[in-house]
């Protein structure tokens, strides 16, 4: 029996454009109601989730810049996991060598970040991990920005420390995902699913995929494992 | 004709639970597919603000801590007006009036704002302004945190600031709130609209007044003063 849910948020709740799909809004809430806790986990800064889960209506538990970070409530203080000084370092031999080629790095919300880097994506993240090849960190083009993190974090390490801490283990929930960088949740989780959007390898370790993308796959996959609530979220009350 | 929309959050754009309202997101994406500029207005900080604009899907314009804080774009940088030293000065005398009475004072995300502080309504925020009195601060209270904030800032002062730099005046935006500290932008707008919700003054000083509350007040007076988009408006595609 799935009690949780952990999901995803570019690609998976966010819309083409990157906005929130407001269907999948109305879906999560109807589960909030029903005391089914809600984990939103990203690769965004906990400031970022820290507003998402406020605008969404969850119980204000998630998991930030992909795993490094998380969250027990609004209340709670910040989890980390994952030392920023070698992202750092990593990060000046890129600038280094990408400014030789003229091309200089756009480092995303850095202030707020304290495990992991995320920069833009105007130079090629194979690249990028050609010259960083051997050295102990991790690139993840999430398709939004490129991340240097530590290997041994990601979202799935996160979920498994977090899930005790609210009387849960992490076979509990129903983990919905489209990324690379949502592999190790998927397959932490007791369920996986992958939008249909997904990246293939995401499609591959999923228990299952949606027909459909995106948010719609979110209320999709949410309406076939919360059965009990079908009728009722088939039909969200938009306008609370 | 107006032009542009600048929207408070709480109370306004959320409803009783301080979730954003489904049914007022897809009006407001409605306007911005359609080129109104829409700035997101709040007491909160810049980085929540990010996320909200992200979420709805804004041009990522808005204003933050009551106006001290304003950006043009996703990509701008931080309009920062009010010296937040100030601020704390006045907060250190709040603190140790009420740590006499055995009271702490717990601080909103300090570590995000710039220009103003804000802090839990643990205490009177009648008691807050005796203590302050004399002092060249401004002490807000929105209903959901008390803000000091030096007293020549405000959300219609940046409205101001902020409407030339993309091309606009003041007078070109119609304003939506429902608070006192939204009362200089209600004035300082072209037209000034309180949600049904609203305190009195806000009320007052506003040209029209919704029968609605919170969100759907917001769609009631998207559609009354863009009534061109009033029937496509009314029926908003709930799942983008």
């Amino acid at each position: 029996m799935l009690k949780a849910l952990v999901c995803d948020i570019d690609g998976t709740l966010t819309d083409t454009q990157r906005r929130v799909d407001t269907g999948a809004i109305g879906c999560i809430r109807k589960l909030v109601d029903r005391g089914v806790e809600v984990v939103l986990a990203s690769g965004n800064t906990s400031c970022f989730m820290d507003a998402l889960c406020r605008m969404i209506g969850t119980s204000g538990t998630f998991i930030a810049e992909n795993g490094g970070v998380y969250r027990i409530g609004f209340d709670g203080s910040l989890h980390l996991d994952g030392d920023q000084s070698r992202c750092w370092e990593a990060f000046r031999i890129l600038e280094t060598h990408f400014r030789e080629r003229g091309t200089s790095l756009q480092l995303y919300s850095d202030r707020y970040r304290f495990t992991d880097l995320a920069f833009g994506r105007t130079v090629s993240a194979k690249e990028v991990k050609e010259v960083l090849s051997g050295m102990p960190i991790k690139i993840v083009d999430t398709g939004y920005a490129i991340h240097l993190q530590v290997p041994e974090v990601n979202k799935g390490t996160a979920l498994v420390r977090l899930a005790p801490e609210i009387g849960l283990s992490s076979d509990d929930f129903l983990a919905i995902g489209d990324s690379v960088n949502d592999l190790e949740m998927l397959s932490e989780a007791g369920t996986g699913v992958a939008v249909a959007n997904a990246n293939p390898r995401a499609r591959d370790i999923a228990d299952w995929v949606t027909q459909k993308k995106y948010g719609e796959g979110v209320v999709e996959a949410i309406q076939k494992y919360w059965s009990t609530f079908s009728k009722d979220i088939d039909q969200p009350r938009y306008s609370p």
